[in-house]
């Protein structure tokens, strides 16, 4: 890659680090330079000094900078947890299940950020459509910052009602509205009337509560999301003064489990833990009697063993497990962008079938794209074959 | 710790290794004194170039060698596992639940040593009562590799009827007769006729089968064993000249499990993984059912879950989760050496209980003993004091 020559010094005072802890974080490989087109990035690859990971630097003349979305952190408990971090009152938003968005205009060009800082393809050509942006023209240094969710997104392809389109199930919420250079979030209520403004779809409140009491009412909210089969919560403070929390339902911690234990060799260990021990705190705090209890552990016990006595089924029969997802494209020059994007991501994908398809704004072409876990597939036909376990 | 001055050149050559690697060995901390009473060793702490963790060279005049017990590999599946492993005959036999001991006979004294190539004080005090180990005495360069079983051993405690000695619940079978030095095993009949006339415990053949057709034979033998809460097989060749291989229960799994959840904080990552793999092969191959499959889930869920849950409660009333275990010593300070012993071996122990007994061979005493999982206690307590997760 050819990247132009850039002004260290400057790049280093616009994120208020100092020139050794750049060169720092270039040498370790937690700065990278990237390319998207002819849009030259440098992309932080972890945290590093109080950046985040995913913050992004343009180089361009003004070298803008669009800080990375912080981790939210989680609630294993729901009290006292949301009482001792909260200052007064907890904004409850619905947590979607989708993936975070940045979206952003540089020099006149509308970008959407993955979380880990690369210009999506796919998401900036869609939120161009979905979405009137000219809110980033008043306020250039804002970043929406959102969820991108439905069954035809090709990270978390997950079904939602509310976004169907007819030939498409995908559609974008606004969670939050940050200065991209500051990382700072507008109070929530000045987001809410921004995006009324402007028009934009944005996640609404579900409850406004005392922090004393909060947990009380969460706790139903997540029962009633939980009987739904959404994910979950994020909970926050109104003026947007102390990070966010979460907390997901028991149906997503089986979902993450049954999607996770369909390719066990690839991701069935880093889920693992995390899930149960969040089952264990929720059967303890949500008082499960005998029976919730015995009705949680058959929950989890399928939402592991199935999936993957399915997925050892499969390959013995002379199958391959593959994440299957139909995403929506304008163009056949669209298709090759994105799947020539996603190769450079290191993701392993085949396109299984491609074809045109007649809607109401024209004719689209529809491309269902396999993602594969070699280390599932192999493992898996490898002790079907007799290797040992170490 | 004062350790003789010893000739490295002798011991790489006992070792048939160089000079070279012996002191990358040491540089290393691969290779470490150690010190019992008196008696000062040398211990391979990981496999090297060959050496089998757990090796032990005594420094005395001769250099004694006792080679590590080799681990054993795990069958995935029984088929075409064994077929592919094995020779022509498989010689199948129970697995016992308790701890790998290996017995010696060093310069006139016995030693019972652990799996890490410790000497233990109370293993080696009860072998020399229980067994007559005089077969050391005209094979000094044999060890005899066995399993400790049985509720009052301090490392896996769990009962078995068959060694049920009144006031006490521990007993030793042999599996294994090895050459110290070169950790060459004798073959099975062999064995067995040493262990017959020298009247020595021993694991005895469940089977001895053609390996083309062996595991149909063995998925019988696993389906009894799991009925009757036992462990599992290792399966062997007559010679011994492959290397054993085993495969466990249904039950152990799953017990597995509910012993690691108990402490999940300290031991739930390391087991829940291997565990859960092994459940899913086994339900493939022993072709589970609609039903078994879903008994096998939910037996699973509830290995996990309830011990966590138990422990959760626990912990939020005010109690200190601990393993606790009993052991018979013959002497107070039988007693205080092995609680030396443990801590030297950096287990946090308290004794929570000490009493005299009566038995029919005089007074003992019975020490409760509570080996503390302070990651759990801390981290559970973390959590209901409202930490959140990262």
């Amino acid at each position: 890659m050819n990247v132009l020559s850039y002004d260290l010094n400057k790049i280093a005072e616009k994120l208020n680090i100092s020139l050794k802890d750049l060169n720092k974080a270039f040498k370790k490989r937690i700065l990278r330079e990237n390319e998207y087109k002819d849009v030259k990035t440098l992309i932080f690859k972890k945290d590093f000094r109080g950046i985040e990971k995913g913050t992004v630097i343009f180089l361009n003349k003004n070298l803008d900078v669009v800080r990375g979305y912080p981790k939210t952190y989680r609630a294993i408990t729901l009290y006292p947890t949301i009482k001792k971090h909260f200052v007064d009152k907890v904004v409850v938003e619905e947590k979607l299940n989708g993936y975070n968005i940045r979206i952003v205009k540089i020099e006149g060009e509308v970008y959407a950020l993955t979380r880990g800082g690369h210009i999506c393809p796919f998401t900036t050509k869609k939120v161009k459509k979905f979405l009137d942006l000219s809110i980033l023209d008043e306020f250039n240094n804002y970043m929406l910052c959102g969820e991108m969710i439905g069954k035809n997104n090709p990270y978390t392809p997950y079904y939602y009602e509310e976004v169907e389109r007819g030939y498409e199930n995908l559609g974008f919420y606004i969670f939050d509205i940050k200065e991209r250079d500051s990382n700072r979030s507008l109070p929530i209520n000045e987001r809410i009337a921004l995006c009324k403004k402007y028009n934009l779809p944005y996640v609404k409140p579900l409850a406004i509560l005392d922090k004393d009491t909060a947990h009380l009412h969460i706790k139903e909210i997540i029962n009633d999301l939980n009987r739904r089969k959404r994910e979950g919560v994020v909970m926050k403070d109104p003026e947007m003064i102390v990070p966010p929390i979460k907390y997901t339902t028991h149906y997503t911690q089986c979902e993450d489990l049954r999607s996770a234990f369909t390719f066990f060799f690839d991701l069935g260990v880093d889920f693992l833990f995390s899930r149960v021990v969040r089952e264990g705190f929720m059967s303890y705090e949500f008082k499960d009697s005998e029976e919730d209890l015995k009705k949680r552990a058959e929950d989890l016990g399928e939402a592991i063993l199935v999936p993957m006595v399915e997925t050892i089924r499969k390959i013995s029969n002379g199958e391959r497990v593959s994440e299957d997802f139909e995403l929506i494209f304008d163009s056949e020059d669209d298709v090759d962008e994105f799947i020539y994007f996603m190769r450079k991501m290191k993701m392993l994908i085949v396109i299984k079938d491609i074809k045109k398809i007649d809607t109401n704004e024209g004719v689209k072409i529809k491309v269902l794209i396999g993602k594969i876990y070699n280390k599932t597939n192999d493992k898996v036909i490898s002790y079907l074959n007799g290797t040992l376990w170490e």
